[in-house]
């Protein structure tokens, strides 16, 4: 099982917890807040019922044994996006945009046209098809080809692991997308009642869906950054068939020196991306980024950011998904015109030592804060694989290092010290 | 401030929480005994007021506001060894010993001339031998020197680093010693609080010493095996002045390829260090090393073990000292001929590329698992570069990279998936 998927699993637990003590806010009477940056505390105004709501407006979830909707859920979902089920984007036979995919799908086909209107299905195929963006575009500058890799997972569903491994341009290329489903634990359950809330199961059970889809590219080229990317969707289903649900995610960039103008070609890509939703959403998700992404021992952030969400769940599920698929379009242009550009640049020996030190940092990030991994690698039966392809395939540690002043690794060092505005 | 120090401080706390709930056993009437391996919760019989009883028996430990031994402390003393405090190796002017140092030690000569019976002084000198024994060794061998950084620590104490890095043998050589000191913040006496134990400090606080040497050495022919020590003396003194103390330690071996006859050199060297203290001493610390350095999201051992010992407090501070001091003379002699004997081995690239993916699995282990770099890493004030100098100069991560069946590769890896008695 993927990292991020097995955080965002555990996240769940956590959010159930803070549910039980923060009581059911209803989306409408709550307009969307910008909550303070990083913080678990404060809440969007998450609601139980949101999928059965949305259900109304765009039939977008098909959930059993759901009372009847209160007004105020009515009046939410009038503000949802007034389209049908099958937006523009997401238009045609399943079967047939399967075919595009790397692999067909975790979930049978059969079974995602079946349910194409609910979520889960409308999400899998939104992560199957950016993976297959992103591998196409990326074989298209390598010259290479993804090794594709499926994997299930014993207690229900599985995943599609694509690495390319010193390619042409990329010494280390993964995109992975994971679909799982399971009950949670009893040992799960326990945690949460510790944190004040017990949900109640149908028979003790709670099932579950966690997908989403990761990467982490790391050129061979020193001029040419780093990128990782995560979108992904959880949810949790109550006795009373009502669910909780939220999509996180986001893209940042970790060159190893800096290119002024590429900074700001990635970051005004995700703006613009975030802007068509919410003018908060850019300041504040950048800012996400530059705290989560912290190598706290050295005092640097990973590289120079670009947003980080978790935890999205209003204004409601359709305009979450919308915005999710905004930025997952994004995921292409806001890094291979990056990667062209620098294609063919020439670099001495010491910049590769330099690249070769930043991946250690890297490294270190990922091992030492990532959730994901670290979670990941706490999981028995984890697929360790896929959580830990997010590691470069070479990196350095060099006792004492520290650019000389004025020098370009000075300055790189300089901006992950002090995170910048970009834009 | 090195990792292994501070971890030790960490186990100060939970230590001295352990006491608080097990009552003050005697050691002279609990024999010493065989703990299990890696647990945390059966005691060898700690004794708060050991440093008193020594001190009657040998000099040791000259501890102010001491009340009068108990008879049955005397009958302790009694089993303690009974030579002076100066021990025939410990012989000779305090200075002119020093003189040998890689650098002069953490606490003045002066200090340490004045106390020169007491354990923190005794056990500082041992380990400042020790770094130079086994930096003069290396240096011998690879030609190349040792460089030495002094750093200090505002609450107290500091350390001697000394790094060799891309020598002519030696990838990157790391040799270590603190000595730190200061009293425990409130924050940690809270922490023992809610373990059941209030420490009575005087005026609210608790002097302690941590002191160790520490060494990870990384050659770069991948038939020379990484190997790697760390010896360790903690003390905490409550309000009326009596101690609390225990020694840790080990060494342990991780080839790249499996050598039967260094591995049972290794541990021969080892166990014989052990037997002449307790015939359980080895195979017990052989177990509680295998069980230590294991990564568990791989299912294999990170080498092929070694000694791994903690808490160590019986049969009395004497003893204990002189069995840490068995060990810290092992490391010469239990590394150096493995050394010499690989020295000119030719290697081909596959087998360079597959030390390197080891050394990714060292990495691994050592941000992940190991219990003095996490708790190194999350202690603000921390000096990193001597925390993380047991990282390898470089390291290598292939996605699904697995030997392929009957290789050498293949063999090394059976090994660390079920560990073996070599000797």
């Amino acid at each position: 099982m993927s990292s991020f998927v097995l955080y965002t699993l555990s996240r769940a637990l956590r959010s159930a917890a803070r549910l039980g003590t923060a009581g059911k806010a209803d989306v409408a009477s709550v307009p969307w807040r910008s909550r303070a940056v990083g913080s678990r505390h404060l809440s969007y105004g998450r609601t139980v019922n949101g999928p059965r709501v949305v259900w109304v407006a765009g039939g977008a979830a098909a959930v059993a044994g759901v009372a009847a909707a209160a007004f105020s859920h009515f009046q939410r979902a009038e503000m949802a996006t007034r389209t049908g089920v099958v937006k523009e984007d997401e238009k045609g036979d399943v079967a047939e945009r399967c075919k595009a995919f790397m692999s067909p799908p975790v979930t049978s086909v059969e079974q995602l046209e079946k349910k194409k209107g609910e979520m889960s299905s409308r999400m899998e195929m939104l992560i199957m098809q950016t993976q297959a963006e992103f591998c196409r575009a990326l074989e298209e500058v390598d010259g290479g080809k993804f090794r594709v890799d499926r994997w299930s997972r014993e207690e229900g569903g599985g995943g599609i692991s694509c690495v390319m491994q010193d390619g042409k341009v990329f010494e280390k290329a993964g995109v992975n997308v994971s679909v799982v489903s399971g009950y949670l634990t009893e040992e799960a359950a326990k945690q949460m009642r510790s944190r004040g809330k017990v949900l109640k199961g149908k028979d003790g059970k709670l099932p579950f869906i966690a997908m989403g889809v990761s990467s982490v590219i790391h050129p061979k080229n020193p001029h040419i950054p780093t990128v990782h990317f995560n979108y992904r969707y959880f949810e949790i289903e109550e006795e009373d068939g009502s669910k909780q649900w939220w999509f996180g995610g986001g893209t940042d960039l970790t060159p190893v020196y800096i290119d002024k103008e590429d900074a700001a070609l990635f970051h005004s890509v995700l703006r613009e991306a975030c802007d068509k939703h919410h003018p908060k959403y850019y300041p504040d998700f950048k800012k996400w980024c530059d705290r989560y992404f912290y190598v706290r021992h050295r005092g640097e952030t990973r590289g120079i950011g670009g947003i980080f969400f978790d935890d999205l769940d209003s204004p409601n599920q359709e305009e979450v998904f919308s915005f999710v698929k905004s930025c997952a379009k994004t995921v292409v242009p806001c890094y291979l015109p990056i990667v062209r550009k620098h294609l063919n640049d020439s670099f001495t020996q010491k910049e590769k030592d330099w690249q070769q030190v930043r991946r250690g940092r890297y490294v270190e990030f990922n091992l030492v804060y990532d959730r994901g991994v670290k979670f990941g690698l706490a999981t028995p039966g984890s697929r360790i694989e896929s959580i830990l392809m997010s590691l470069p395939l070479t990196a350095r540690w060099e006792y004492m290092h520290e650019p000389r002043k004025g020098t370009k690794e000075a300055e790189m060092l300089d901006v992950l010290r002090n995170p910048k505005e970009w834009i």
